[in-house]
C-alpha cells in the first residue's frame, strides 16, 4: 500500500512497448509504458483492454478505425477485437489487463511485464 | 467504442463524491469523480479500490496512516481495508470498482454511479 507516481515510475524506463507493472487491482495488472512506433496488430480473446494516455499522442487502429488519444483521455478496446497502437513521436500510457495477459495477444511474443 | 476525454466528462459534472460511469472494464465500472471535503470511512469486503488523482490533491486516510496524493498518482487500498479520502480544496479522480460496488461500502447511502 503506498502512492504510485506515475512520472517517476516512468522516468524508470528506457524501453518502448514493455509494460512495466506499478501496482495490482483484483488480480490485473496496473501497468505503465512508453510507446513509440507501431505495434503489430493483434486481439485479446478473454479481455477488454484499457488504454489511458499520460502523454503524447496515440493512434490506435481498431478494426478499420483510427482514433486518436491524446493525454487526458482513455479507451477500452473490448475483448476480442483487433487493434493496433502507433505511436509517432513517443507517448506514455497507463494500462489495466489481468495479471498473464500476454501484451501482444501471444505468450511467444509478449513482453514479461516486470513490477517496476 | 470511443475516445474518453476525461476532462471534458468532469466539466459535466457539478457534484461532489458522486462517481459517473465514463466507461466499463471487464464489469468494472470506469468512473470520474469531483471530491470535496471528507467522505466517511468505509470499506469494500469484496474487491480493491482504484484512486488516480487527475488534479487537486487527496488525503487518503487507511487505516491509521495518512497517504498524500496529487494529479498523476494512484493507490490502490486493497479489499477489506478501511479508507476514507479527504480533500481539502477541490480534486478529480479517475475511480475503478467492480460495477455494483457501493462507493460508501453500503448500498443504503451509496450514489448512482450514472453514466455520463
Amino acid at each position: 500500500m503506498k502512492v504510485i507516481n506515475l512520472a517517476e515510475k516512468l522516468a524508470l524506463v528506457d524501453t518502448h512497448w514493455d509494460p512495466r507493472v506499478v501496482a495490482g487491482y483484483n488480480g490485473n495488472d496496473i501497468m505503465v509504458v512508453k510507446a513509440k512506433g507501431e505495434f503489430p496488430f493483434h486481439d485479446h480473446p478473454d479481455t477488454d483492454d484499457f488504454f489511458l494516455v499520460i502523454e503524447g499522442e496515440v493512434l490506435l487502429d481498431v478494426g478499420d478505425e483510427t482514433h486518436v488519444l491524446r493525454a487526458g483521455e482513455l479507451f477500452v478496446v473490448p475483448r476480442g477485437v483487433r487493434h493496433r497502437p502507433r505511436v509517432l513521436g513517443e507517448a506514455k500510457l497507463l494500462l489495466i489487463e489481468p495479471a498473464g495477459t500476454p501484451n501482444t495477444g501471444d505468450a511467444a511474443t509478449a513482453s514479461r511485464k516486470e513490477p517496476i
